[in-house]
């Protein structure tokens, strides 16, 4: 099963609202939340019974009569609920459980090899998720993937890096292997949405930058993820750059930003220049020490970057721009991706625009994936 | 007075849904629009009033009695209300006044010179709109700009092409000449939200571009205006674009998308060639005539917009682009648009994308700028 969007409650009374309210103890009755929601008391109750029969309620015993029936009160279970995430890197998942307010209650990194084909890594990796929860408290698993997903479907399309994956059907299989809803979406995203609840849940539009192997965005629009019209939102990674020669991309074009600004281009380019490289984490070290050829690329990244960055923040004028991945980590990238867009932004859109990294840590991919299960489970209507 | 924002109203029992109860005949009375909209009768009773007292419902007499007190009809006033609009071209303005459904009850066109400053321009156009409105109907006006506008101020930010615009107040001019509410948004914007009414209310996610004598653009996120953080968005026309050699913007910089592919970069340049040429609609003729060196840039134009536009349809994934003002009327730019687009997009982002011309005709940019000001008229809360 595969479910749809990440509702935004601006208006007053939705489940999550009536569920909040009882969760902050301002309300414990039906007559409550009537009053603090203005709906009228049927449309009250009705919601009320949708989620009590999705046990993200319960009655709890009667409250203080006023001279009629004595009033049923409500509460949130207690100890129980969690839901499941799994977020999916080229080299490593972290995966955990969250409970129903979006804490991590238990999280670990696992290491992953993408080559095995999905079978055996999402296999294991939510055998081991579906482990961590107790007996029948698993409310939903939130998977992120490291290429591009068809929101509607579930499917994974035309990964980069992923031999084997294409065209995968991520929601069928794991919904064939847990008996919980299952949200797929591509790692940008959970982590555009994990950084947003946790650090700018204030800011309407932000746009998050994923810089580590692979290279992509996630979108924030009126405070809600923007997937657009096929889910694919946020993937910048085969927009052209200038670059002189302009490396090959895997996907048949040149000059594409993943091809020079990723972690993946950086490893090859350095590797063409003769300097031998393991993986990212080679060139990190690299750059940290002060490597004149890996500081270079990373300034070149940096700048291709923001090079299409610029556009859009032109575009979509931001309040917030924040990059994560592995590649943030690194200085000259920052430093470059900021003069870039300073320079060639209007000067209206960056007059008060933060640009920063991603301080959300390790678990910012997980959190976002249990916000987008939480998201649907407590969305009844 | 300016006023904030294009609401959507995606739930139940907002102020307009109630007026369109009425409107349409669906509901008679206040217990009937608490039966529709699941809203409570006190909920009902205060939104129901407020509409009253702006004028957008009334009281008809009384309904029929079912043994207590004779419910009041309620109805939609007849034969007045209009919101003015002014849509302000480089040569030309659009001026009209619309009925509260947005259709248009009288438009002109009226020759501009910028040149002659907000005062007199503005002076004159607000004069005629007012006096197109009966006495005591006008609701508001809408007034569409060509160039940066500052949405929470009303004030022209650093406008090309418009000598003594620049930090002009337009919404505090416009009160106080006129006793209404007054909304300033740059003339993309209006065009955008006056095609997406017209011809796209379906779709989440659109893009509007405006190629005449500027370049600009307008975005629709989730149905709604996405002005962003400043209310730049949709301000592509700083954008860089690959040329060689790369054209000075008035700007500053060189090489950006209107020094290129606007239609006064296309005056300039065919000029620069010693093709004479009077004003765009001289350009326009060399094109429809095949004239080698005005195809020429018209071909480079489409291309550089198309090259922005890829970047903006892999980030956005809207469901539609459409391209509107005197430009989109030539084959050249619209093609090589086209070609460029699907170069350079993802095809999960071209898949079921639809590009085409905006055919709203003329009166476009006014309607926006009657959708904006209806919007908030009736959003009353």
């Amino acid at each position: 099963m595969t479910i749809d969007d990440t509702p935004r409650e601006t208006f007053r009374g939705g489940p999550r609202e009536l569920l909040r309210l009882v969760a902050s103890g301002a309300a414990v009755s039906r007559a409550d939340l009537a009053r603090l929601s203005g709906l009228s008391p049927s449309t009250v109750s009705q919601r009320v019974e949708a989620l009590i029969s999705q046990g993200l309620l319960e009655e709890a015993g009667a409250g203080k009569s006023r001279g009629g029936r004595r009033p049923r009160q409500l509460a949130v279970p207690t100890g129980g609920a969690v839901v499941g995430a799994i977020d999916l890197g080229a080299h490593h998942a972290r995966i955990g459980t969250l409970d129903l307010s979006g804490r991590v209650v238990e999280a670990r990194t696992r290491p992953v090899r993408i080559d095995d084909g999905p079978e055996a890594v999402l296999g294991a990796l939510l055998a081991e998720v579906a482990g961590l929860a107790p007996a029948g408290a698993l409310r939903g698993v939130g998977i992120g993937i490291p290429g591009p997903v068809q929101h509607a479907t579930g499917r994974i399309v035309s990964p980069s890096r992923m031999p084997g994956w294409n065209g995968f059907d991520v929601a069928a299989f794991c919904t064939d292997r847990v008996d919980a809803p299952i949200i797929v979406d591509n790692d940008a995203n959970l982590m555009a949405l994990g950084a947003h609840r946790t650090a700018h849940s204030e800011m309407d539009h932000a746009v998050y930058i994923k810089a580590g192997t692979g290279i992509g965005s996630g979108v924030i629009s009126d405070g809600r993820l923007h997937r657009g019209a096929q889910g694919s939102a946020g993937d910048i990674s085969h927009c052209r750059v200038v670059a002189d020669p302009a490396p090959l991309c895997s996907c048949g074009n040149a000059g594409c930003l993943e091809a020079v600004a990723s972690g993946a281009a950086l490893v090859t380019a350095l590797r063409e220049q003769g300097v031998p490289v393991a993986d990212l984490t080679g060139v990190i070290r690299l750059i940290d020490d002060g490597d004149r050829h890996a500081t270079a690329l990373a300034r070149q990244a940096g700048r291709a970057i923001g090079e299409i960055l610029a556009v859009v923040v032109n575009f979509f004028n931001p309040q917030v721009v924040a990059i994560g991945g592995r590649l943030a980590e690194c200085e000259p990238v920052l430093a470059s991706m900021r003069a870039t867009l300073y320079e060639r932004c209007l000067p209206l859109a960056t007059q008060t625009l933060l640009i920063e990294r991603i301080t959300t840590g390790q678990d910012v991919g997980i959190t976002g994936a249990a916000h987008l299960v939480i998201d649907q489970v407590v969305a009844v209507d």
